[in-house]
């Protein structure tokens, strides 16, 4: 039990970059005033953070899953430009107070994502930099970079086209899920009904499905889904000018799983006093109570990063991807010809 | 006077970007999943962060100038590596609570400089990406990307010869003496004794001589100095297997024009109680004490953000850059013959 004022930044530093390992590719690796790497075809570039007290808690922090979350958060953007991810840039802010094996706990973590992300895609990940900084405040912001070649570009959100199908990689609603039954009180070590771990494990440490993309449709947009697919499918459809329709029957396999949860997650809210009308006199949940609170996580939870994509119709459907809807004309997003208000996450209070 | 949380995430954005100038070498500007952009050489990339209560407070907090420290420090590393910017990455977390126009202030300082450096560099550094988060911490998070030819390759801190003289260009002490007069109560705004303000200014938004690098010497090793010459050349030193002589009557430009700095700082320590036996009866401050912090700032100050070159001696001294010593056979740093302790600042209380 060594806190990190007992080490110095030097010591610390040693401690980390010893999980690291390094790519073919780096000239110049960690340890000067910048590293250098060789790279091939167009850079793809994106940067995010997570702050305690925003995006966790350190009532459910887990060092090592918010390591796998930062860098999953990152690579997933990489890969949902159709890019293949070149290297992490890590910088990490923790208190003067923390064990040193906690903070190792979270650079470990992202190697360990960026490792299978690497392993999925064929290629090596490393992290090629960053910082290390004491705050108040735990902060991790993390630069992922990629590359794309010149000739195929990159996909963006704009080039869906009426008639493209809308095509799904990965899950919808577990991270959501995840965080309202932690938001109730259930923590990973609970002796819970089954599945439910599993979501909070998702919310914790989501693991996007980098291997969908060596199947990938001839994608005309993608997204990766990080704010809800209400909100990011409406930003392929702003961007492209079209309308995208959901299918509610393609969604079926992603409510059905994440009931239990929200059966857990309203009883919890009644015995609480807070589940007004969901719950009737003995903490009673309905069942369209409980398909209303599966459906929005699957509609409108994000941070499971799975990937949406549109693609002109083919004969052969994208092995490892589902069918959800199709491009219409129009604008806006819909279900079953009803409109799905976008209602992601918004910093700022909105 | 409007609050983020009045506004939200997209508004804010909207506002920020609006200061934002595209580069030509833009593929996929903000608003996707990643940028992307065209690139030539090898890619160049460093990430540094600046945290409230760690390397800046709210007692001097100066919005646009702390958009100016955080991307001055990370293009100064990109320039050490011999290497052009490319772009930046702009990550920001502020309280709910902050004025948009402050935000704007700090964002609008990050573009000015990256400006700067371009029009010092002949090159476009735009802001290519980020992300935004709400926060209890003020905290910048920047990833400076550049490129260097992959013939000439970077110039990193390993390549020092016993021979090689010595070169600085820009300034060192002006930012700890500033810090050192914050410290002491001194303030942007008050009526101070002449030079003292400029100091401050230094520390607040340090300005590197981007310029220096058209005419930089043929160097075997460069460094950014962010945490004092004694350090960062000792790391020169320690990479190359060299000892680094400094000259100390190469520093006296340098150090006279922080003695009335170190005056007021000392003066002040004294009226406080703190000045132990630098200052005699009635607060007077000893020559020799004043010289001493004076040389100190010099020495051992980092974030002027001056750069340091090693380079084999030739015929014509560079333009703009001064000799301040000469690397020779052994390890470590040396002034006039004395060894000098690398005392530069570390996270994490060591």
């Amino acid at each position: 039990m060594t806190r990190l004022s007992e080490l110095g930044e030097s010591a610390v530093l040693r401690r980390l970059l010893a999980h690291r390992r390094a790519g073919s590719h780096e000239v110049v690796g960690p340890g000067d005033d910048a590293a250098v790497t060789k790279i091939t075809g167009d850079l793809v570039s994106t940067a995010d953070m997570l702050v305690e007290g925003e995006d966790f808690t350190r009532d459910w922090l887990d060092w090592s899953r918010l390591g796998v979350k930062a860098a999953a958060q990152n690579l997933a953007d990489v890969c949902a430009m159709g890019a293949a991810p070149h290297g992490l840039l890590v910088s990490l802010a923790v208190p003067d107070s923390t064990e040193a094996g906690d903070l190792e706990a979270l650079f470990s973590g992202i190697v360990t994502e960026a490792e299978r992300a690497g392993r999925e895609l064929g290629c090596t990940v490393p992290i090629i930099g960053g910082d290390l900084s004491s705050s108040g405040l735990i902060v991790t912001a993390i630069t992922a970079l990629g590359t794309v070649s010149a000739e195929e570009g990159a996909i963006t959100r704009s080039g869906a086209r009426p008639g493209d199908e809308i095509w799904l990689a990965g899950t919808l609603g577990r991270a959501a899920g995840g965080l309202d039954l932690l938001f109730a009180g259930a923590r990973p070590g609970d002796d819970l009904p089954e599945g439910l771990a599993s979501l909070i494990a998702t919310q914790l440490a989501p693991q996007p499905d980098y291997a969908a993309m060596a199947h990938r449709p001839a994608a005309s947009a993608m997204i990766d889904v990080s704010d809800g697919l209400s909100t990011d499918l409406g930003r392929i459809a702003d961007a492209s000018g079209v309308h995208a329709e959901i299918d509610r029957t393609a969604l079926d396999d992603l409510v059905a799983p994440l009931r239990p949860a929200a059966r857990y997650v309203l009883a919890a809210r009644a015995a609480d006093g807070a589940g007004g009308d969901d719950a009737g006199a003995g903490g009673a949940v309905s069942d369209d109570a409980v398909e209303a609170l599966a459906l929005h996580w699957v509609l409108d939870g994000g941070e499971d990063h799975g990937f949406v994509a549109s693609s002109p119709v083919s004969a052969a459907d994208p092995v490892g991807w589902r069918r959800i809807g199709e491009m219409q004309a129009g604008s806006g997003v819909g279900l079953d010809g009803a409109p799905v208000p976008t209602s992601g996450f918004s910093h700022f209070g909105k």
